[in-house]
Formats: C-alpha cells, sequence, structure tokens
C-alpha cells in the first residue's frame, strides 16, 4: 500500500477544502455576520495541516485500485470532519454528531437534516451547508484530478473509486481533461439554473443556495417549506433542472460536441426518462385528487418524481400525506435512483437495466441451455465483468440496508420510519416517511442511530466497497508493511552505500 | 417441448391427488360430516381425468430442465385448484378466489388464511387444509419420484424444479431411491411428533393437524389461538420439531446411515442453528420484560424464532405488540429461511452463507486483483455456475417482492402491512404485521391483491423460476411447435408406410 501516495492526496484535498471554505467567510462579509470568523480559522487550519501534508512528494507514485479506494474514503471522512467544524465551533449546531451528520448529509448530496428548523441559521452556515452539497455532487477527487497530474493508471483507480456507477469511461483520452471537461458542464449548468431563477424574482441568496442544492442533487433547502413558497416558475425551474442533472453527464457531452443522435440514443437516458413520466402518470391519478386541478397536481407530481428519483430531497408539499400508492412510487423511485455519471445517488437505472437483462438470461437459459447470447447495453456486449460487479453490489447493497434498518430498529421507532430513514440516507435522497417525512428531521435519533445513518450516506455516495475495504484488516495491516518496507529499503540503500564506500576505502 | 410427457406427469399428480382425497373422505366417516361427499366427487373427478390423461404412454420421453420447470409449476397450479374445490363446493369458503387462496397457501406450506374464524370449519375442512402442507412441504413431484420409474435424466430435472435451496444432489446414485429415503425420513419425523404430542395429552385430531402443519412448515393452527393455548410441553414439542424440519434432510440421512460427523460438519446446518440461538438471545431481552419471567420468555422466543426462519407461521401469542426491534429481528428471520433440502422457505440459509462469501471475495479483489481464490462451501470449492445462479436467484427475489408490494398498495393499506404480507407470502411463512399480523388474517385484501399473492406463494414455494418461466413466450410456441412436429412426423411415417407398400406392391 503506498501510504505516502495517500497522505499526499489527502494533503491536497485539505488544501482545496481550505480554499473554499474562504466562499462562505465572503457570505459573512457581504452579510456582516461575525461568524465567519470561525470559518477563516477552520480554513486555515484546513490549509497548514493540507500544505504540512503535502510538502514532501511521495517517492513512489504506482498507485492501485485499494490505494484509490482508501483514499477516496478517508478524503471523504476527513472533509466531513473539517466541513463540520464550523457549524460545531459556531454552537449554531451544538452537537458535534449533529454537525458531523449535517455535514456529511451535505457532502454526500443526501440533504437529510437534524435541524428543527432551518431558518434560524446564519446566512454563512446556509450558504456553506448548500455549497457542500455542489462540491460532493461532482466529486472533489474529480476536482482534484482536473487540477494536479498524476501518473500513469493512478487517475482511473481515483475515478473509479469516487464516481457512480458500474463502470467508468474517459470522455477523452486524458483523464485530466475528462475531469475538466465534466466540471465545467458541472459550473455552465449550475449557472445557467442561477440565472433562470433570477429571472423569476428570486433573490440572488436563494438563487445560489437552491442551484447548488439542485446541481449536487442535495437537497437542503432554506426555508422550512424547502421549495413549497417559492412560484410555481421556479418550482418548474428546479424541477427540470433537477431531471437534467440525473442525466448521465456523457450525453451532455455528446450534445456539446455535436453527437445528439449518441445522446439520444442511450439506453440509461430514456430508460431514465420513461421512468420519469411512467411515475408522474400514476401520481397524477392521486395528486388531481388532492389538489382539486391538473395544473397544480401535474407540477406537484413532476416536482417530487423529479425530487425522489435523482436523489434530491426537495419538496412542494408533504407527499407523506398522499396516498399509500404514490407513497410506494416513491419509496420505489428512492431505490431506482439517478443515471450513472449524475450527481444523484441510488443504485442506478443503468444496473437496474443489467440485473434486469440478467433475469432475463436466465429465463431464457432455462429454454436454450446451451445459448450464449451476451447481455448488451448501447448495442454492445457487457463485460462478464461488469454483470458480476453490478450483482455484487446489488447483493452488498441489500444486506447492508437490511443490517442498518436492525441497527436503527434498536431504538424502537415504527418500521416505516426506519426503513425509510435507512432508504433516504443510503440512496443520499433526505426526507423518507412518517417520522423523517419531509416536515420532520433526523433530530430525535439516537447518535448510535445518527452513526449507523452517516455511515449509510458515505457508503451510498462512495458506492459501498471504497468504504467497506477501509473494515479490511489486510488494509492496515498493509500501510504498515509498506511504511516498515519503507524503512528497511532506505536503510538497506545507506547500508549499502556504506558498503561500497567501504569497498572503495579497502581498494585504496 | 415435450407436451405428452407432461400431460402424462400432470395426469399422474392429478391420480394421487385422488388419492389423497380420500382422507379427508375418511376423516368426514369418523365425524359423521356429510360435507364428505364432496371430497368423495372431486376425489373422483380428479382419478378420472387422471386416468384419462395417463391412458396413453408417451412415446417420446426425452425431458429438459424446461419441461421440469412447466411441469412442476403446471402441477401447482392443476393441485391448487382442485384442491380448493371442496372448500368452495361445500360453501365453507364461498368465495372461490378465497378457497384458492387458502389452498395455495396450503400446499405452498404457507399458512397465511382469509379465515376470520377456523373453528367453525368442519373436522373434514380442518383435515384436507392441514394435510396440503404435508403435501405440499415434501413436494408432489417428489412423490411422483418415489413410485414410478422415468427414463434418464428427467428425474433430476424435475427434482431440480420442486426441490428448494441452491444445487440439488442425490443422496444414493438412483434417483427413486432418493426420493424414497427423502419421504420415509418426513414421514418417520412426523409420526414422531404424532406420539410425542399424543403423550402431551393432545386430541388426536389435533395432533395429526399439527404434525401436519409443523412437517411442512405450513402454520395452519386449527384453533383461532393457534398453539397458544396448548401446554408448555406441547409447544416445546413443537418448537423443536419445527427447528428439526428447518434443517437440510440430508443432515438425516447422514446421522441415520452413521456418518453423524458428517452431519455436524455440514456448514449450513451449523450456521443455520447458530442464527437460531442468537436469535432468540436478543428476543429474550424484550420478551422478558413482556412475560416477566425467564421460563415463559424462552419458550415464546425460541417458539416464535423457530416458526419465522422454518417460515411455518404457528404463534403461540401476538408477536405485533412485541418491542419494534423484536418485530425487526423475525421480519428479517423471514427473508433468511430454512436449510436447502428442507421443507422451509425463504431465501435459505446455504444462499446467504454463499452471497455473504461472495462480498467478501469481492472486497479482497480490491485489494488483490490478481488472486483468483475460490469461494469454499462444506470445504469443497463452489461451482461457478451456483454462484452465478444464486446471485440472479437473490436480484429476481428481491426485484419480485418489490413489484409485489408495489402492486399491493394499490389498495392503499400502510406499508408495513403490504410489506410483511408479500414477505410472509413470497417466503411461505403465513402472519406478517399489523393488519395481517397473527390475531389478524388475509380476508380484507381486494381479489387482486390476493392473485397477487397467490403468486408469490406459488413463487416463493417453487423457487422463483419454474413459475416465471410460464410467462416466457417461447414455452407456448414450443409447446405448439412439439405438437405439430409430432404430427408432421407421424404423417410421414404414415406416407412412408404407404411408399413401401407400394414399392412391394409395385415389385410383386
Amino acid at each position: 500500500m503506498n501510504s505516502s501516495m495517500i497522505r499526499y492526496l489527502l494533503g491536497s484535498v485539505l488544501k482545496i477544502e481550505g480554499v473554499l471554505l474562504l466562499l462562505p467567510c465572503l457570505v459573512s462579509l457581504c452579510y456582516q455576520e461575525r461568524v465567519g470568523l470561525i470559518y477563516l480559522l477552520v480554513a486555515a487550519v484546513c490549509l497548514i495541516l493540507g500544505i504540512a501534508m503535502t510538502v514532501k512528494k511521495p517517492e513512489d507514485t504506482v498507485f492501485y485500485l485499494k490505494e484509490g479506494c482508501v483514499t477516496t474514503a478517508l478524503s471523504w471522512i476527513f472533509m466531513s470532519f473539517f466541513g463540520a467544524l464550523p457549524f460545531w465551533l459556531s454552537k449554531e449546531i451544538p452537537s458535534l454528531t449533529d454537525a458531523l451528520f449535517e455535514t456529511v448529509s451535505g457532502f454526500t448530496t443526501t440533504g437529510a437534516s437534524i435541524l428543527e428548523n432551518v431558518e434560524v441559521l446564519s446566512h454563512t452556515a446556509l450558504f456553506w451547508r448548500s455549497f457542500t452539497h455542489w462540491i460532493g455532487g461532482m466529486g472533489v477527487l474529480v476536482f482534484l484530478l482536473a487540477i494536479i497530474s498524476l501518473s500513469g493508471g493512478s487517475h482511473i483507480n481515483l475515478l473509479r473509486a469516487e464516481s457512480p456507477g458500474p463502470s467508468v469511461g474517459k470522455l477523452v483520452p486524458k483523464m485530466k481533461h475528462t475531469a475538466r471537461i465534466l466540471y465545467l458542464i458541472y459550473l455552465g449548468m449550475t449557472l445557467l439554473e442561477v440565472v433562470l431563477l433570477l429571472a423569476g424574482k428570486m433573490p440572488l441568496f436563494d438563487a445560489l443556495t437552491t442551484s447548488f442544492g439542485t446541481a449536487g442533487t442535495g437537497g437542503f433547502g432554506i426555508r422550512a417549506d424547502s421549495i413549497g413558497g417559492y412560484s410555481s416558475y421556479i418550482q418548474w425551474v428546479v424541477t427540470i433542472f433537477m431531471i437534467a442533472f440525473g442525466v448521465n453527464f456523457n450525453a451532455y457531452y455528446f450534445v456539446l460536441f455535436h453527437n445528439m443522435k449518441k445522446a439520444l440514443r442511450m439506453e440509461e437516458v430514456r430508460c431514465y426518462l420513461a421512468i420519469i413520466v411512467g411515475a408522474i402518470g400514476i401520481l397524477l391519478f392521486d395528486t388531481v385528487k388532492i389538489y382539486g386541478n391538473f395544473s397544480d397536481a401535474l407540477r406537484h407530481s413532476a416536482f417530487q418524481v423529479g425530487s425522489i428519483i435523482t436523489t434530491t430531497g426537495f419538496s412542494t408539499g408533504d407527499f407523506d400525506l398522499w396516498s399509500q400508492t404514490s407513497k410506494t412510487v416513491l419509496v420505489l423511485l428512492m431505490f431506482i435512483g439517478a443515471c450513472a455519471g449524475s450527481t444523484g445517488g441510488g443504485i442506478k437505472v443503468s444496473r437496474f437495466i443489467i440485473l434486469i437483462k440478467t433475469i432475463f438470461k436466465e429465463l431464457n437459459s432455462y429454454i436454450h441451455p446451451r445459448s450464449i447470447k451476451k447481455i448488451t447495453f448501447d448495442d454492445r456486449p457487457v463485460e462478464h465483468e461488469v454483470m458480476r460487479s453490478t450483482n455484487v453490489y446489488f447483493i452488498t447493497f441489500v444486506i447492508l440496508f437490511t443490517a442498518s434498518v436492525l441497527a436503527v430498529s434498536f431504538e424502537g421507532w415504527d418500521l416505516t420510519t426506519n426503513f425509510t430513514a435507512v432508504a433516504a440516507t443510503i440512496n443520499n435522497i433526505g426526507p423518507g416517511l412518517e417520522l423523517v417525512g419531509p416536515s420532520r428531521n433526523f433530530g430525535f435519533f439516537s447518535p448510535f442511530s445518527k452513526f449507523v445513518l452517516i455511515f449509510d450516506m458515505l457508503a451510498g455516495r462512495l458506492e459501498l466497497f471504497p468504504l467497506l475495504i477501509l473494515f479490511h484488516p489486510a488494509i492496515w495491516t498493509e500501510l504498515h508493511a509498506h511504511k516498515s518496507a519503507l524503512k528497511r529499503l532506505k536503510a538497506r540503500r545507506s547500508g549499502k552505500d556504506g558498503e561500497t564506500k567501504n569497498k572503495t576505502l579497502r581498494r585504496k
């Protein structure tokens, strides 16, 4: 295990976080809030620590998938810890566990909150809270890849660990350029949303924070009623952008580089849009009865379907009051999630396509046992390795999910609360049903349950294995082994140098 | 597709059912209930139909897995339909859908009932209802295999379709003998339970029906309070036998033929017993508070754990009133299920062992990408095909499960009811939580939901694919194609015969 490279990358991540923490300081200047000083302090700590960790460049730059996973998992844990400090030090969130929950929920673009009333927070805190969504949405390591150069296969091993979806491809031959293109599309779309929201007479602060929440498919609102209090125009803009940020970003790359047909032929995107249309259809039946007219019902249904399938978690009304059918549809959408290669969470549409094709293949194998038809995706055969890892991913997901529900159940809340609390965190959505419904919060859980849910949020965002691998004893023994091997190597080298010197001396 | 073989086997199954229906007729004689005449009538219909279908022996006896699946699925549908007729014709269950639900629930050893009060049923009906558990427990096709001789690989293809678990092995070289040994162990254990229950002063009728329900891990009781009204001794006997019938029957074979060590080394059995002990431990914490003393708490906990993990579904108290933790543990046990090769349902312990080993293998592959360590089970490497089919099974299970919850949700009951109603039927358990809790029944569901649950019960008992394959269009076109191919063959033969005759005539 290359521990010096891991140290170096963690340091770089801390430096980035230090710089990003200066943004809420600017906000505090605008609103003349003294709390900004605390953000400045934490920024300074991050920068100093980061610089200290990156002073010595690693000698050995060889970097495998396991190092990619460990770096990613530790980066997210570090980022969350330092990101939570301002909330805790400013006493805006008095408990460290709660501050950590809120920050992890932000970075992982979950949007589940422990706050009773967000409206009492300072503008600085609200801004940082929403901005964590934007950072977490595309991923901080993807950002790192866009600005620093790494040797050989190290890039793809980092990207594989942080990017969502069953397989990772480069858009252009150079990884650095791929990461830059992704961030440019991300930034461009966010700015477009800000402009459109401003056009709807939304205040700049609201437009910025709402756009961060939409872009990262996060879901932290700055008002108690989330997006419910804004105009229909604003709600429609948010709906469309939520759905847009749940699309595989490759589609936008194809559109930008005049390959519209290729974008339209993407199986995952077509399936994703079909599911959205279908779900809105089912919900309409129900919401028409509640809202009395078609246009309101359509707006609320479209908003909620877009919010849940992309795992954003904004709400325009309390969907926990809708009928059981609608709620069941929403719970199912929670698990399906957005497209791979988007900022959304969940199991991902492409995984479901592969899983369902696997089932049909199995049925066919009963009828034609000797046929060896391969599963295709986007007209290309799916590699055996992708299928296998998709299956294992799904199984691990279900087992981790049930273990979490069991762990949370020790507190004694009802099954629907426990079930949807875990579903809403592991899929990075935000609100669930019953006690964790859109008009409630996660504050009532015990610290133990909160840590289970924090774990689930991170596991969901990093797609399980990069986080689970931290619990493998071999990782820690290897980290240790690498250090002592380096020491031995150095000792031998200096020893050899010594010997050669001795030899030359003797010859003389 | 060999349709004449399918017809022949279906006919044989009907003949067996006809004979078995004579048993409740005997019961009606003992209790002088006129309803017995209806059972006699249905028995006659089954026998006549069965004989008509088996008069012509199939010319072509080649039999593949697809025929095995189709035969098994159709057998279970036929059996359930004819088994439901007496309930409906006697008006003891006035609705045909309800009668079908009750019978499918019986044959699939689910034990979910639509009856408000079972105590008003005639002895004849109660006997038939419990006896369906006993028939379904070991499987009617396994019974068929024990009495008729089939050619070549046909046996194993039938057994693979009906027997639970990821892989099927023969105990002895001859399939017929394996099936006989299984049924003898099954019969012997059932008789032993009857004797022990009689020793506890249980009336013969109660002892027989309770033993049928235990042996098949079914769960239909003949009293409104299930087993709650009987003595502690009887409850303990039932507990031990429930757990015993959930053990892989291979273990008993090993014990009987003096290979105790091999039985004790079976990974699945050890794991199964460990889960039981662990679950009882968790439940004890809870039930001690409810029942006030340790011995009652232990008895109720052990009974409920045994009842749920083996998917029997008997109850000694209303566990829906227990704490959330206990209920969550019970819901998890519902999915784990019993051992493969037992009469119990659920996903099966061996599948979970393979799934969890798969996850560890995946984690290892991140750390040592080039290692090719195989997963072992009972100290032997697991074949790739078994692992793959286990993965696909699990995925299909989860997707069918969620689709069913969605379908049932259209009725508007709460999520816990819908979720546990589907869990209790697809895993062949019986009672769920909330509206389908142990003191309630499934009668309130609409016919649509009842058919969804009937489908789930059959899919759960037959382990998905044998039933799902019926929905594959290729099956029906092949059935048709086979018939016309046979006709063409016959026509060509008679034509050839004609030609040869002509030739000989000309020569003359």
